[in-house]
Order: C-alpha cells, then structure tokens, then sequence
C-alpha cells in the first residue's frame, strides 16, 4: 500500500466533496470511490461524476443496488424520511442499517486492489444526523477490525469527524472546492435539484435542514 | 431482534453446513445466507440449496458478484489457487480481501431486516487457510464495531472456531448432517465435483487437502 495514495468515499453530496478537496491538497494521487447502494436519491452519483471530472479526479462506481433492497431504510424505499425509523425507534428514518460498514468494507477492499494506504471518509459525529455508524468509535473499531482480517494497515481519515457543518463550508472554502460545493453537490434526500444560496436541494429534509443551518452560521460569521 | 431466531452465513461448504445443522439443534428459527460474490466455484452456491431444501431450512442468495471482480484473488480470477497471494506475499493466492468483513456486514444487516438477534459462521482458526479474517481476534472486532454502528446487540456465534477439521467431522456427526456434509457439500476450490469417500472434491487443491486430511483422523479416530 503506498502512503501517498488515497481513495476518498465519494457519494457526491457537500461533505465528501469537501473531503475529495482535502484529500488533493495533501496526496500526489487522489482516487474517488461511489457506492450505487439504491438510494432512490441516485442524482448524488451523477453529480458525483460532474465534481470528480471537475476536479480531475479517477472516479469509480461500484453498483451495489441488491444492499438497498434488503435493509429498510426511508433512503432506499418508499416512506417518509422524517419521523423515526421502523425497526431502530432511536433513529432517524433515513438510517441505512450497515451503510457505513458495507461503504468502508468496499473502499478498504478496493484500496487493497489499488494500492491505496489512506482511505478518507466525510463522516461527521458534530452535525450529524443521529447515525451510530458517523462517530468515532465505530470508524477506529472498523478500521481496526479491516486491518486485522486482511493483514495490512490502511490509515483511516475523517477530517470531518470533529466539525460542525459551518465548519465543513470554512474547510471546503480553504481547499478550495466551495463552488464545487455549492454548484454541484447533493445531498437531499428527496432528489431535489433546486438550487438554493446554500447549495442544491429541497430545502425540507433533514439533510437539507443540515445544511441550510450550516449554511447561516458560516456566513454570519463571515 | 429475537434471540431465539439464527441466520447462518452458509456458502454450502463442509463447515456451514455443520454450522446449519449446529443451529437447527439450538434455536426454534433459522434461515441461511448465501452470497454470490462471484466465485469461480459457485457449484457451491447450487449444492446450498439443495442442503437448506433437505434440511427444511428458509434459504436466500445475494448476488453480489460485483465483489469478486474488485478484489484480487484466485478463487475469483484466473490463476492457481496453490501458491501465495498476489498482493499478500504472506497469504495464499486463494485469499479473498475482505470477504469475511462483506459476508459478515451483510448477514448483520440481513439480521437485523429478519429480526434474528443471533449470527452463526463456520469460521475456524485451527485447520484453517491460513486466512486473517478466520481468526477470532477479527470476528470479535468486526462483530463489536458492526453492532456499534447500527446500536444493536447481535451475537455472533463461530462455533468451529477452535475446532480441527476431523473434530468438525465429528460435530456434524453429532448434530446430525454427516450425511449432508458427506454427499452434497462442496468445498473445492475447483469445483470438481467427484465424489470421495471424504466427500466431493478434486482431492488435491488446499481445501480437498484439508478436508481429506481431516476426514483420515476422524475415521482413524473411530
């Protein structure tokens, strides 16, 4: 595995963006991983196309689609994604049992095919909304249990973890990437494409609730 | 999650099936799992329907052929499954990276859609491989790190874990599928499907060799 090499887990949307924008700024070689799982939100993988292309970035896309289908989630099937999930009372309706695990088993595999020391990830533990798998613990007790079954010793980064989402605009700003962020990143969950000052989306779904906030408060402190 | 309902991880192999019989002797509800991860020996997928049939076990198949194509190995891609790995000196060419992480990852995740509080995998670190991920210092990490990133409390049961090839023998006999493991599992790597005395396979590639070898001490043992 070569320690300047990174893979970025990219699904289009602001904080991988600004994850693929960090990722540049510190590795010679950059690739960009997307995950067609069956969101029914799938515009985020051709805008992920758009931004990796505009960044100059390989970007490739593994098609996965029977994982949305076995687990429930308001992501992946009918169902409104705001109220609270259907089998885990604790968490939002959007949950994707396992998303996380799957998205880094993948990327950890493939970095092993290319070679990749360093595998990034925009997971957030600050601004976040209500995932288990976005904190800390369960990415360094991925990392750590990824490592062990195949005998190599990627590095795991999450630049985001610690950062609320008016941060994650400051970072986009400082590597560079904001209008990326603004004119071509998704993050809706319905698939809206109406763009908006902070960005594309519908303006009502949690993510963009997310991000709308984030929005304010980076501005403000401008 | 009900901690009366099993999934088995079950490729069809000598070790699952001695894993479904295991379960079928110890909770009142089991299914088994089967992924298609692109092998090159996917008769094995074939003959796990036929034991799940005989055994009156529910039986369900993910394709996820994706899988193999992005991961160097020999049981997925052209290439003698004798030597060592292509890109793990130290691990034999037959090693698939990540496998037993994405088997687990998303047997979790079937569990958690089927309500089955309990995940059982014929995983064994004695006559093993020689694979990382069939050691129990990985299955504890990857079975700690996937309940943490979905906030539930599956059990993750490898009851061949400490077991030797003929002791396996001897469990199946016990629970019962002897003669399943004898007449229709399938364990080589080649896919050959001639019928031993040890059961069906070539006889020569690693895992014939393990399991004649094993089969020789467990009758020797009578």
């Amino acid at each position: 595995m070569d320690p300047q090499k990174a893979l970025v887990i990219f699904s289009g949307g602001q904080d991988s963006t600004t994850c693929l924008g960090w990722a540049k700024n510190r590795y010679p070689q950059v690739e960009a991983l997307s995950i067609d799982y069956g969101q029914k939100h799938r515009v985020e993988l051709t805008q992920a196309a758009k931004i990796a292309r505009r960044l100059g970035v390989a970007h490739h896309v593994l098609e996965a689609e029977f994982f949305g289908r076995m687990v429930k989630s308001a992501l992946t099937h009918p169902g409104d994604v705001g109220g609270a999930h259907q089998d885990h009372p604790g968490l939002p309706a959007s949950f994707v049992p396992n998303r996380n695990a799957f998205f880094l088993t993948l990327a950890h595999a493939w970095a092993q095919t290319a070679g990749a020391g360093v595998l990034v990830m925009g997971v957030s533990q600050t601004d976040y909304s209500g995932y288990p798998d976005c904190r800390e613990e369960f990415i360094t007790a991925m990392g750590r249990a990824l490592n062990l079954g195949a005998e190599v010793d990627i590095v795991m980064e999450a630049p985001l973890l610690h950062l609320t989402k008016a941060q994650t605009f400051a970072l986009a700003q400082k590597e560079g990437v904001l209008a990326e962020v603004l004119e071509l990143s998704h993050t809706c969950y319905n698939g809206v494409e109406t763009m908006n000052p902070w960005g594309r989306g519908c303006g009502d779904c949690p993510a963009c609730g997310l991000r709308r906030k984030g929005w304010e408060e980076y501005t403000a402190a401008l």
